[in-house]
């Protein structure tokens, strides 16, 4: 199966128990409900759940867990996404091109529709048929991912900065909790379907907050060379707003060339410690790095 | 030992726990946590916890396991009052006499104070002590509790009504769903603490929504029959802002009427049940019916 193939596969999969994981936790006859739907459906890259069915698949296990797990990690990000866009946060109208949650509900139902993901997501974990162990795993990870020493807390760093100058280090530790704790997590809970051992775990977040560093650089660069119909959205608007970046700490050959030796070295080591079945995290990875939207 | 007693010792055990609890999931460094623990800190009489803590004692389960689960049981309940108080939803400046979490702080970080405190209340379950089959029970019982099948449908329900005019069915809904889930969880984590049987459960079920039942008419009932000194916030407030309340759908002696014939049938079943075991649930029932504030 080629890369493609595959991916479009852990999608297909993906996007059906999405609409199943919606039917059992967010009823049609609620507003907030359908609020809630309205943002987790409505697509994306999906690269975190993707990432939690390609690390199980690493271990060859078990792939449905695996696959609920996913949804759950989706709708943690959907929630903060919707949190985000809200009038006390970033007051943002739009979202990959539709109104935000609030713009196209109301506020109260948007935070509430929020709050109902964040809390759905743990239900999805602990009604999956599969291992106690693997579930409580997963919700464990997902939580220590999702709370005050992940992303929450980066989202509180990312408000701290917006007024100041963040050194590269203000940088990294603003990425590490703000993406990368939720892109481990997801990782993690891939592997507690795949009964990880503790040198797979480590092994991997090395790979996830990896990875998570190299999206943030290269969406950095691409907000300053690309035009806005490459990117689909806006662009320069953090070199308008004053926002210190990778790019604007940096030349961006000289930042995409961080993001190019970091990527090497994490593929490296995933490839060392797993060969060929390694093959499609390395090229999601690659891909990652090369692409221009 | 007294009632008296009993629920000074649950108190205290819970409020030690509480502060171990913060310092594990809510960091100082992070003004996101010190939002958080503000709020969760401000006392209370913590009835959802009580009636953790005392369900798991008359099935003589583990106490201690129970009073980790009554903590996430009051850290969900504090995110509602958070996340209900903020100005998109019932813009309440004050919480117990203290200026409300985005008075004493800010939106952004009142929000996600919230956010980080219903995503703490998961981890705090399943880092409890105790087997999986009970954290997992409990993890189940609170999200059901919280959720769209619960206490957020509640709020959704109770923001729909609010320039409407509910009737007595809709308000028993409201209720069932806004404070009768949630205190229904709490009872239930305190029997996965326990043990319990299906039977245990059934029958403590009833007892939950009836007692939540009975709490929300004897505060509507106080709305209307009050001082405000007696109370310690202002009354009348109801009926000024047009809402419908028991006290207004009935007149005050007859409202009673109908707590007092609805706290006897669960007491009766209770005693039935469990006999002396029960007399500590049975006498909080009997004072939160009597209370004056």
């Amino acid at each position: 199966m080629t890369y493609q193939e595959q991916y479009a596969n852990y999608l297909a999969q993906l996007e059906d128990t999405l609409k199943a994981v919606c039917d059992e936790q967010l009823p049609v006859d609620s507003k907030v409900g359908q609020a809630a739907r309205y943002s987790l459906l409505a697509g994306g890259k999906r690269i975190r759940a993707i990432l939690t069915m390609a690390c199980c698949e690493l271990l060859q296990g078990d792939l449905q867990a695996a696959t609920r797990f996913a949804c759950a990690v989706e709708m943690v990000h959907c929630f903060s996404l919707i949190h985000d866009d809200l009038p006390c946060m970033d007051d943002d109208d739009y979202r990959r091109g539709k109104p935000s949650c609030h713009k196209a509900y109301d506020e109260a139902t948007a935070l509430l529709a929020g709050d109902a993901l964040l809390n759905a997501a743990f239900e999805v974990i602990a009604t999956t048929s599969t291992s106690d162990t693997a579930k409580l795993g997963a919700i464990r990870a997902l939580s220590q991912g999702t709370g005050l020493q992940g992303m929450i807390y980066g989202q509180e760093l990312d408000m701290a900065f917006e007024h100041g100058l963040p050194t590269e280090e203000d940088l990294r530790k603003i990425h590490r909790n703000k993406t990368g704790a939720l892109i481990n997590a997801s990782v993690q809970m891939g592997l507690c379907a795949g009964n990880a051992s503790e040198q797979d775990k480590r092994i991997l977040q090395e790979f996830a907050y990896g990875i998570g560093l190299v999206f943030q650089i290269v969406d950095d660069v691409l907000d300053v060379t690309s035009t806005s119909e490459e990117l689909g959205k806006p662009v320069g608007s953090d070199a308008e707003n004053g926002k210190v970046t990778f790019a604007t700490l940096y030349q961006p050959e000289q930042a995409m060339e961080m993001a190019r030796q970091l990527n090497n070295q994490i593929c490296t080591v995933l490839h060392q410690a797993y060969g060929q079945r390694a093959d499609f995290l390395i090229q999601l990875a690659e891909l990652l790095l090369s692409r221009k939207h």
